[in-house]
């Protein structure tokens, strides 16, 4: 598939947390790239991996960072394309600083920040906003997410059922 | 202009935070709405509010909420629409109540979650998203975005003209 | 027994926590029921489950939740019924997140907040509240809290004593 | 009326914000008394007070303390009476400190903490927990508690329409 | 030896935590007693404690105690003896709510707060407390108290030579 | 009167903070001195102060600093007298910082830390270190320090007495 | 003079902060340019300062940021100047945000991070660096730094001097 | 080689956080010592340490300490070198409380601070330090720095291919 989703981190010792963007993204049958793209390891790739992003056909970027993450801002101020910020958490603060250095954009560059850790959700959201767009692809895309939160509902459904069950053979056995 | 951006928020105590959005997106001549839906008063109707956005040509929704900010993860949860969360400052916590509630969702229902007070972003995130759309109306946003980060970058330079102005102006009176 | 009491939460994974609800009514012999109720996955059946619980004969409602964890304020919107919060820490932040999302509910809608993981104050919560009533069965509930409050004296005691002795002992061996 | 609610505080300064506890359960005319009661600077007569409530008729009582705010806690291990906790904001820190302080209880002595200073659900969620027994006057506070909420709702939506009407005098003014 | 030291805490689960307090006290040669004093399940008990420590010969106590850490600020309001208040850490939060608990005492009730988990120094600030006394056990504690700074000074100087012989045997392996 | 309590803090603009310290020890007729000693502006000095203060008959010291406030825990380190730490709080973060800086002390080491801003409480705690001493000064600082919990006590009967009746008053005109 | 130290800041809005690195510099005779260089609003210009600031003869670089603050982690990236860092405190969250971005920056690429809002101590560190230097303005540095430190002694001993006679005259008033 | 660059900490039992910093300069090919200086515990060869430390020849000081972590500020009080701050994480609060310790000097004593535990970075700013210089050892730091930034780059180059190799594996697979 064409990669229309750019899912980029400072290293790939955070792929085991940004990988369940690419999952999500692979469960609706969008296709992606994933890159190591360093705010502060190559600045100059960043930016032309910004500022080429859409004429490649990238048309949403996902970025995981953590600590002083840089990543998701600075990227959104090269391109015109809405950039999700994943806070990845690191050994110390549980993701604390991670989230400030991304949630907490100025006026004008906004990042679409995501929980910490939230991986899964930076992709869903990715195909939650391809979703949006008035073509087949975005027709297709919502009939999808329809059918994932049905899934969801279902799935709480049956929790609920197995919780009710073990419940009840406590109770009877009282 | 049809509305295709939903902004709503808990009371309209919210809208001197809000109207940044709406402003923000007057800019980019993106229609929207603005309204009262309240999670906690009228969850109802929020319910309601969220199920029918898309029917009615919203495109994206904008929802602001402070405290235990319920709104924007709730609307997410009853759409497939992206939702963008702006964690609304109250008189105590500086809005860390209100960005913890918006932005640490589980995995399943993802909020594009913005600064605190960042309404003006949360508009400016809404107009990229619209503006990745492949259609003439995602065409004219992206060229407009783009005259925009230039207008940004322009601003800043002549901010630093004045700044250099100002502080050879010391110098020189040294 | 008939359930009076109704606890409910996200998912199965939080039982393990929620579970110290349970098992503090049934040392009231207070009847309960458990349940899964999502508010992010199943918006519908939780403003229904609120919704009908008073009519079913439930009187109070323990909901745990996570994170962004808006189960128990999104229930006390829709029920007159009183509802305790339990704020269920997840793998970052320690809960911090879970407490404020149930804590600083706006005025005019609240939630009986216990500690972060303290479903067990959930359930004795509970009790006390039902022991308030004017009933037989809350004269009941007051003196079953009487005896407990005097077997925590009891066990607080006994402890002091195994301390004492413990540190005599080390004492004398010196 | 016979005063069935306790309001206590650590000071009389602390009035300005309890007193809005004191209001919402005129609102719902249940009857209330409102002393001071100092866990630091009257301990004695804090645990008599504590002791002698529910005797003298009082059903739930209700405890606004800040910094380290013991008198929730401490009242509610000489009482049966569900205690509600209400964390007053001080000088400095925001009133978190009075929240971990009357929140995070030890199993066993559970308070209901509600927002920081607010002291307003603090009240309506004694009026929940009065309104949840099954005599007259629970049936008569569950129908007020069905107002109330119908109210809020009406309020929010008037709320609504006023935000409606303003944006959209703004939209046609451009 | 008689105590003249209190050292109390909640529950003998406290010990691991508190029994550095008595070491240090173990070293510094003063008497002290041990025990579990709650404030939350046997709260006449615990002023009682306090009320009576003074006439038993106790000149300072050390009171342990986690999350909504009552403990220390109650004993100080019911004597006149100087109070030695150890945060110590629970589950969740790394004792914060423990200090905040403790420390933000109101005018008029003082706590002298050690570090989170320090209640070696708890020991010590005991020591330093009888030692500033115009007799004689305080001058032999107060020389004491210099043998003491003079060994934390060699010890430092000892792990400072261990260093300086590790790096240069690294260095001359280079 | 020859002080025996010496106030200290790094610069005079402390000093409307710590002269609650200071008024504190007036009401007990204890006698102090008051210095600036700033632990980065002139260490050897404060130093001296330290090494020095017990031989001058100081027998308690009370330090004020904020920020990264290492006055007290540099005053502990050279003196065996009890050393009081005052955090105070500075323009940001609302003393945190200040109270970190203070109260996290090392062990061998110990501070006795009050509330942030909480120079009163240092005061008092001074006086009750004094008051613990077996000679006459200390029979004369318990008698004073009982007398002052009785004021307390009474003050706060009077203040409860003042809010009963402005509630009482609230209560006929409705 | 020739500018040896690089003073850059987002906008000019921060300069109200920032001119105090200015004014410590300009005690210290040493050269500096200030400009507005916005990581987010020129990126493309942020980085080619960075690459060029070296060749034009600075020596070392002051950023100052707010929120995301990522100018100074950005700039260190592009350069091998020592780069310092100035958390500007901005409307919510006194300026923790803006620490944690600038501070936390991974291994690699290192920010000297002085106190939030703290530009007077970057400049003073601007100066302490080139005082660090084998060369005669280096020498003539640690001179001045050197009179600088005994100026601030000075001033503390005059503060003391001052609170000193204060603190007798209420004495002798009394 | 001639120590340039003084490593400090409060133990040994800091020397695994702080060997990064040495691992640094070895890296760079500039001498350093390593010792044991302890603020609290040794605080006249300290205050020595640092009035010395330049005329000893050493250029810059890295000083790591942990809670109330006054190493770092204390030296800079008493040197003219610049001071790099190393926050040592504890068992407790994840090096908050030493961050705080460091970073929020007064004005007048700046100490440069790295992130938490980030030893690393305290070794490369002592570089970058050191290669600001204008003389033959800053000209050849200066060199090794860019090269060491181009490594750093061509690693994120690699680790980006890998990833990109992972990622094309696991799409072909399905």
């Amino acid at each position: 598939m064409t990669p229309v989703v750019g899912i980029v981190m400072g290293s790939n010792s955070d792929w085991p947390v940004m990988r369940a963007a690419a999952e999500a993204l692979d469960e609706f049958g969008v296709g992606y790239e994933a890159d190591v793209v360093s705010a502060h390891r190559m600045p100059t790739e960043m930016i032309a991996y910004g500022e080429q992003a859409a004429g490649r056909g990238i048309r949403v970027i996902i970025a995981g960072a953590g600590g002083a993450a840089h990543l998701p801002g600075m990227l959104a101020s090269v391109t015109t394309l809405p950039v999700i910020g994943v806070p990845v958490p690191l050994k110390y603060l549980d993701g604390m600083d991670s989230l400030m250095s991304i949630v907490q954009m100025p006026a004008g560059v906004p990042v679409a920040t995501v929980s910490i850790g939230g991986a899964r959700n930076a992709g869903l959201l990715a195909a939650r906003i391809l979703a949006s767009a008035p073509d087949e692809e975005g027709e297709r895309l919502r009939a999808a997410m329809t059918d994932f939160q049905i899934e969801l509902r279902d799935q709480a459904h049956a929790k609920g059922a197995a919780l009710r069950a073990e419940v009840a053979d406590t109770q009877h056995a009282e």
